[in-house]
């Protein structure tokens, strides 16, 4: 029988940064591989190549005319790791395409990060390091003021997707009291993951650490705005590894120069951060460009997901390792195509 | 009934520095208090005061003729932190006195310490930091060159004490293979805990992840020496955040300088660090001050538990919090007093 | 604003049996009920009533020329705990109809009763209170011939849903080494949740725990039949609380009467189980009257699952806590209505 | 060199029970093991064989007359698994004689027996069997009526020693909430291990779920009388695996006849339990024969447990696997020896 043809259009990824051998190799045997690597497939081959197409895995752009010609498509998945609105999910979703998310093998690499900042925050290990540097380091108890531990601190998770949830698992050993918010999920989920489910005031008045991991949104641009950060309490912590737009930064950068808080801070509005942002002088924030996710093990984590689920999906089973769109949620996704 | 006495000699620790409020009723609501705080207790004095003694904390020098004057003493507890060679443990522990050690109450703040600097050294979070200041940092990509994922990885501990038990805890979550070497350990006790015993070779030549753990004593010295530090593997991490002298620094300031792998160290043949160090200057390094243990809460737990285990002595039953001497083990420990 | 209206035909279940006092006010308020309880809800009224429904609750048969009628239909929620041939799947989910199963609300309840059942096997105890009645018993080591410790025990779980993942938290104290034999799920998958994925025949040849969780499809029609049974180790333990279909029951009690292995059973081919049947009196079996999962917290847990996700459905929210239905995998459930 | 003479005089038990070939082995080459296994080793053996010995294992009378000749002793071990008043333990302890006791390795096998009480009285299970053997079962809900899930029950441990601590592990992915009773311990140690510290009075009036897991002392005999058992909710899980005198079983049985609460029992005032004891006709309780403990894994790891703690003596290190003897408690138990 002849094989299914996948479209790999994955820029600005690569197959190679993806796919590990063994993964690529199993996707070739069970599927005819088209990849493009130059950029975007122009229209032209697009247009070509779309009739036949099984799957394709990349952010191609896929309105209603092309989708049509689409006659075989069964699946699209997105590798940059957030939904854009660079495709018709209604018509998708209506008809049992499958459009999926690679993101997810982003997860673990941010919570480890992100529990690394917070360690490093907490116990000032970059602060210390860079005094060593300046020959000024102070030994013992002296360099510890105001350093605490994890176990047993009041911790608030902004956003409870994957990210949070693989977040909460590396923080059980820890004996945190977890409040949650995230108005997208009912408080009896939040609960049964052993955390509390409370308002973003509560959280943001009540936290020893904050985690902001909501993903950017049409709604909440800026909901980190003056009011929200002026109940952050003084010597939290505040750890943003998700988007830059759901932070008002002006303000931020006012509260951190003014040492009102501690932060470690992976995205910025404008990246890289321009030369002379006063945030590159602050002692109580450790800057971070944005790398939270994109290790090397969590790229070939996406290739193997995405194997893993077109050989489900050309078994006529469910995908089971990918994230799935839902249309009421991934028309507000508002994440910009990675520059 | 008279209350009966114990006498506070901590020096260099002070009373306020390890005791919150509650605990320090407590005490002074079940014993009569003997506070000496300018430096270690003069001999004149301690001749006075060591007939009428239920307990002592502090590191008092005990020889044989003192300890045959301290006729009501149930209990010494170091509050430094390691057991010193200032007491006859023989005589101690063979007339019922209990030797106790408050250090327990560091393990946590040293184990989470410990986990932070693993992450920091996998991703490089101190590094980034660093580069932002100088506004070089990278972004993305470029900037994960070699960082990799605590999940899995494969880790080593070195000795499996109270500190080493409480970062397998910690550990858990990330799912990792853990070695375990610990000559005072029998295997099925390493299995018990999770991990796998093995050589010091075989620990060292496999691990990703190496935590050095182990208390100085009069037999490890340099145990890590030049054929040991050359069994690690390249871009491993090794954190070393318990003594010094366990370490021959000069081999492993050379490996550093040469990029062999990478270094967490929170502990140094000669502290302060000097100046010259070549240890300042690389970006493999992580430089800490002394401080993995000694941090507000971890001291308050100390007289948390020496209030809870004097209770228990006073109400004639034995103790559980703090860690007892054995007699085997307490006389070849070999830190040096705190200067 | 006019309330949307939920038609409640959740015959043979009942609004007592499924919601708490405080779920159904909460349902009330945000919505019009329409409740039938009459055994299912007959056919005039039913066409009454389709067109302004926003959810049905129940199982309700819903043919593409009923659906089609129900303009604003957008769920659809089982509330038998398995998924019926009785609704064109393939309407609903190319229109953007949500099918909900309200059954996951059971895995807790069912993955614990599987535990209970390994214990109780493992260690006699059913058995041994018998004999108390019987004053036969004996007492202490002479007991215990044949008992076994779960910890460590080589475990394998024949289908991993919701179940299997309940119970596999429920393990992890244990410290076993799981197998998992699913066919439709990626090994990686499975690997993720700290499980091994192996073929049915290394499962049953390796595992001295045997629980059989999966779900009856139109595929695994004793799937355990003579040859797979033979397969079993001599003591092992087999637990089956999905469902009778899947094993040879005729050999199955063959095995059993020989003393093969032992058996823990929550379901039989025929229900009430004949009066005559040779499993009544067999010493190496454990049996239950189809009723691992239906408790009154897992009634009442369905009923605060179904009220979540109707509450976001109405927010235009994606719901959460339900189990949805897969058109590959939802068409092969061959589980017949209860009766 | 000489070996070592290890004394085994291990009556009730034997050598067989307690060690698996490869750990007699272990000891055989590291020790001359003097073996006796005619009941007691009598008085004129022993009295020659005490001088030479390195270690007795078993639960020889050892009043000061005897331990005095033993001039060599460096270990007893008691094998029953409860301290005896069998030793000078004053003299044993002043002059650096480990007194140790192999009890431990029940508290595995214990816990693991405790939590199936607790899953077959919530959920009837060998009730529902007995039921299938009267023909008399009913399926589905009806036969579920008073069932609970352990997951977040609350549950109180009384006494919180060794299998205490086990049961708490195996408790932890029920998320209970688990209060504690046990006199011996500081509140902190309590929360240490993630309980509430409460009165007794609290435990037994607020927990669904009861177990009684503490050693017999000179202080605790009916330590649960009227009063106390007055104090436990209606239809509560009352498991007792410890010792029957700490509970005024005529008190029990009468509140078990009325069906106050539920019982599983595995030890009794007197046994076997009289053939007439109206416990034998309760359909609320789960009768079990001393067995709770007394599995082949839990004897054999007590020969692990042995062979690696006087290994460890003979190496000059101290011993971590079994249980020290603590002065102030030891002389409390009044567990009997086993008959």
């Amino acid at each position: 029988m002849e094989k299914k043809k996948i479209l790999f259009d994955p820029y600005p990824r690569s197959v190679e940064l993806l796919f590990c051998q063994e993964d690529l190799q199993r996707l070739s045997s069970l599927f005819e591989l088209i990849i493009w690597e130059d950029g975007k497939m122009p229209p032209d081959k697009l247009e070509k190549t779309l009739p036949e197409v099984f799957a394709i895995v990349g952010q191609t752009d896929l309105p209603v005319e092309r989708l049509k010609k689409a006659r075989h498509l069964k699946a699209i998945i997105n590798v940059e790791g957030n939904f854009l609105q660079n495709i018709d999910y209604s018509y998708c979703l209506n008809r049992g395409i499958y459009v999926l998310n690679a993101g997810v093998a982003f997860s673990e690499a941010v919570a480890e990060m992100a529990l690394g900042f917070a360690i490093s925050l907490a116990r000032n290990i970059p602060y210390t390091d860079r005094k060593f540097r300046e020959k000024e380091e102070r030994y013992g108890r002296l360099s510890n003021r105001g350093c605490f531990l994890l176990k047993g601190a009041k911790t608030g998770i902004i956003g409870f997707g994957n990210i949070g949830r693989a977040l909460v698992k590396l923080l059980t050993p820890f004996r945190m009291e977890i409040s949650v918010y995230d108005p997208w999920l009912p408080d009896n989920f939040i609960r049964e993951h052993g955390c509390q489910p409370v308002s973003l005031e509560t959280l943001l008045k009540t936290s020893k650490i904050i985690f902001v991991l909501a993903g950017a949104t049409t709604e909440n641009r800026h909901m980190l705005g003056r009011k929200e950060l002026n109940w952050i309490k003084e010597d939290s912590l505040f750890i943003l590894t998700s988007r830059a737009s759901l932070v008002d930064f002006e303000v931020l950068i006012n509260k951190l120069a003014n040492e009102k808080f501690k932060a470690a801070l992976d995205v910025f509005p404008e990246e890289p951060l321009p030369k002379e942002s006063k945030l590159r002088e602050l002692d109580n924030v450790i800057l971070s460009s944005h790398r939270a996710g994109g290790i090397e093990e969590a790229y070939k984590l996406m290739g193997e997901m995405i194997a893993d689920d077109l050989e489900l999906i050309l078994k006529n089973l469910p995908p089971v390792r990918l994230q799935r769109a839902n249309l009421e949620t991934v028309t507000k996704m508002s994440s910009r195509p990675i520059g």
